[in-house]
């Protein structure tokens, strides 16, 4: 564990961080906020974020201005990169394939198998890792945007009892059905798109789950990406299932952090209700 | 004029435009956030934001956080490029001089005095642009960081009535003594130091001046530039002029946009109560 960085910011600390990861056998950094509480030493709820195609740990962390309502709400926010980076890394010159473009799936295929691992890393390894080294509760809520976002409502339904929150912003809501998602499973998971409905989130709410969290959802109208995104389907997928969504549209909103930062006091209040419930 | 970029923002937009500047002889590109009110048609006021050495116009408008403060009191905010650009633009293989190091200055000295003429271009030309082609009242407040700082506070001196507010953010306060200015003011105002004296804030509020604007200003303890900014030689001629400063020193902050966020509601305030004053 190496730190990179350190900035006070709203009386916390933003932190980014290296450390050796077993999940994906490379090194890996992520951003951690630090809000004031958790500085007094108290022990404090953890949002992870996920960030979408070709981010860092650092798009989130420089640009959504989530720093201010996690100090006022006492949450410890983590942001993973998106993918393992490095010369022994398997990349694909597409911006939509390899490093940048994790999925937050375990790969199957060769030659991605032997590193991509990003749900193993995401949902096992750094919650392990953030509440053994800071002062983090095992209480978790999850986001993220555009890939990010499909990120976070699957894994948030794939692993019951892990998560207390979800939300998402612009979130590919059914990856198998995507051009984005299509590719990336193909060639993570294989050509049976049978095992790609497993990391779809539309095709998981259809299932029977034990556990139904509210999903916030937040969409640009103007998104230049929404035929990717695909919103409508995930709403059906909720109105059959009887799984509770609020799915705000907004008219003008593209698909960028100034959409994010727009609304980002909403889902930070969203998670804070749901982490610091009693 | 050309607009590149426009993104809804805070109920308001933000919008990157570029057109071709007379002072410079260039394009010039420059960030603009219209708030809901001058969406709606409203003429607002215009806070002018200096960003600091090697920025672009993209660096306060991505990383701020200054919409949502702009969007509640009704300000427009325009951030400049810090420098003329291109191919056909002198430069030195240094940071702090030349692209992305315009210091606030109209050049004299060869081979800068054709373009470098950021005085001319951040006072004059721009606001007369911005108050043509925008809802913008010819009611003006300036800001910066760092090198911006010294442009916001060094431009509001040299042009008594031009702006009603001023602030800045770990400003150079004395650059005709720090190695950044004097390096910068050697190369653009020539060998004289005497001449170094009319863009130097420290040097300019000793002056006998017709206008006194309260000053703000926030300064991190842990900024690795401290030594370049010497803000006690500020608040050392304020004390000596009567000039009204409020100086405040934040413990761990350091020299980034995490700690220019933090306090970035503070600013907004000051020039909206100026600005926003019948």
């Amino acid at each position: 564990m190496q730190r990179l960085e350190q900035h006070a910011s709203f009386g916390g600390r933003q932190e980014v961080w290296q450390h050796d990861a077993a999940s994906t056998g490379t090194p890996m950094k992520f951003g951690i906020y630090l809000p004031p509480a958790a500085l007094a030493g108290e022990k404090c709820p953890v949002l992870y974020w996920l960030s979408g195609l070709t981010c860092t740990e650092q798009n989130f962390i420089t640009k959504a201005g989530a720093q201010q309502w996690a100090a006022q709400h006492g949450l410890i926010v983590v942001a993973p990169d998106t993918s393992p980076r490095g010369a022994g890394v398997p990349d694909d010159a597409a911006y939509d394939l390899g490093q940048g473009a994790g999925f937050y799936v375990n790969a199957t295929q060769a030659p991605w198998a032997a590193h991509f691992r990003m749900e193993d890393y995401v949902a096992q390894e750094l919650p392990a890792l953030v509440e053994r080294h800071f002062a983090a509760l095992p209480v978790r809520g999850i986001s993220g945007h555009s890939m990010g976002g499909h990120g976070a409502i699957t894994l948030a339904l794939r692993h019951p009892g892990r998560y207390r929150s979800v939300s998402a912003f612009a979130p590919i809501c059914a990856a198998a059905q995507a051009p984005w998602g299509r590719k990336a499973f193909a060639a993570y998971l294989g050509d049976n798109p049978a095992a790609w409905q497993a990391h779809d989130a539309t095709a998981l709410i259809a299932r029977p789950l034990s556990e139904r969290l509210p999903l916030l959802v937040d969409q640009g109208e103007a998104d230049e990406f929404l035929p990717q995104l695909r919103p409508d389907l995930l709403q059906a997928a909720c109105e059959r299932a009887g799984h509770p969504l609020t799915l705000r549209m907004h008219a003008g909103h593209d698909h960028s952090y100034y959409f994010m930062a727009s609304f980002m006091a909403d889902h930070m209040a969203h998670h804070a209700a749901a982490l610091r419930a009693p």
